[in-house]
């Protein structure tokens, strides 16, 4: 019995990976998972100043993918920054087949699932990326992606996901710099799931200030916060910690903090999906 | 012939200063400015964690000056951080005496400007504070301020300022963290001027993609650029100038990109009246 190749292109819609990470993905998945096929775009190497290309080149290579019927799977190759760039061109560019696809991604692509579950796409998901193999044990985190993408193994997903309740995962000043614009996503009564990474704890108190303050935030059905890891040095001392921060902000808005979520920037991230999970099996 | 005395209040609504601002602050202005009396409220020297004082203490004294008819100003001490934790608060216990003062600050501060100009609030000013006098050259900058206030003295206006113009002034990431909530300020033909402080330049550049995506900026008449100073070392090289950065995105939103604007955080720092500029001086 053959089965169909699962089919990933990846793009890298902010910052640059090298050949290393490419190559050890290529082979974990030729270890772990022989049913799929991962190309990387030639974007996904290039260099111009901060980004992996300028700006045309990396919406291109996202559409070169997401409108592509040969490819099942555009995977987000490494977050940084750049992808808000992209995203009002990239979407403006997409056909009907893109929506046939799964996404995933997490850190600075969420611009781009943001924009993309605004227009109604359905496989969207927050989780690890190629570039998390650069992390110690990150083969953990990149084995997660692949068991997600090719048969959706409940034991990838954050814990607390169900098909219950529609949910959306954001890294917290992510989030924060799309309020108030076009790509806003629609949360109403998701499970809204946060983390941050190498931000100092004023930042994160700001952030979720604006984040809280969002009357669309507001109609979630509740937040979880995920790990905030390598905080920067605060002279003085916040006082607080994240957990007492959010605690603040979701009192002060009315929004029901939902107590903490698996995800963060490391290998243990789990997968969000972006809206609700479907209640059987496809 | 005496001319009745200009009452200033002071109050730290984020960080806080030391005895030896207000020390400094109060002996220049004895000898420049003998007709101001200023008053440091007790507040701006609290510590609490980050804060000059915690949330309800800062917000009290706040409300202790702009509800107090023996004040013809508030003028801000510091920015810092924790402006946003208090302006619902603050803007809730106001009451109508506070409509007949001038308010002046920038950086933090201007969560409290723009809340109260949404209130409807005339005479509020994005400009110096007591804690420039920190700065080399630092009088210079508290100077202007005194000068503002006492008698709006035109050399202190940022030279673009005109009765044919409504402007506002803000920090970067203070606007892009106030977007898409309730103290947005309505900023529609207004020149909009924009500085910010020691942060790196893909963080500026998120940022404009933030401010400038929004329907609301997009309805100013146009952006000014202040000074970007400090800006961080970027690895790799972010590639772009602050005004290639804010053209790129004024290009790309269709907001009119005005030229560079007098006001940082630096002691040349220019006085900007929020709306607009009387035609005749009162």
């Amino acid at each position: 019995m053959t089965r169909k190749k699962l089919r990933i292109g990846v793009m890298a819609p902010g910052s640059r990976i090298n050949h290393a990470v490419a190559e050890r993905v290529e082979g974990l998945a030729a270890r772990c998972a022989p049913s799929i096929e991962i190309w990387f775009h030639p974007q996904c190497f290039l260099a111009s100043g901060h980004f992996a290309g300028d700006d045309a080149t990396r919406s291109q290579a996202f559409l070169d993918i997401a409108n592509d019927t040969s490819f099942d799977v555009l995977w987000f190759a490494r977050g940084g920054y750049g992808t808000c760039r992209i995203a009002e061109n990239s979407i403006a560019g997409l056909t009907d087949v893109a929506r046939t696809k799964s996404y995933l991604g997490y850190s600075d692509a969420g611009y781009l699932l943001a924009a993309l579950y605004n227009e109604g796409f359905t496989e969207l998901a927050h989780g690890p990326m190629p570039s998390d193999i650069l992390r110690e044990g990150g083969e953990a985190a990149v084995r997660r992606a692949l068991a997600y993408l090719t048969h959706r193994a409940p034991e990838t997903l954050e814990t607390s996901i169900s098909p219950d309740m529609p949910s959306a995962a954001f890294n917290i000043i992510v989030l924060s710099q799309m309020l108030g614009t076009p790509i806003q996503p629609d949360l109403t009564n998701h499970v809204l799931m946060l983390e941050e990474i190498a931000e100092y704890m004023y930042r994160i108190d700001r952030s979720l200030f604006h984040i809280t303050s969002n009357p669309g935030v507001r109609r979630a059905a509740g937040i979880k916060l995920g790990r905030c890891s390598s905080i920067q040095p605060n002279d003085p001392d916040f006082g607080q910690t994240e957990e007492e921060i959010i605690r603040h902000w979701c009192a002060v808005s009315g929004i029901d903090y939902l107590g903490r979520a698996d995800i963060g920037h490391d290998i243990d991230n789990k997968v969000v999906p972006f809206g609700r999970l479907p209640r059987h099996d496809p």
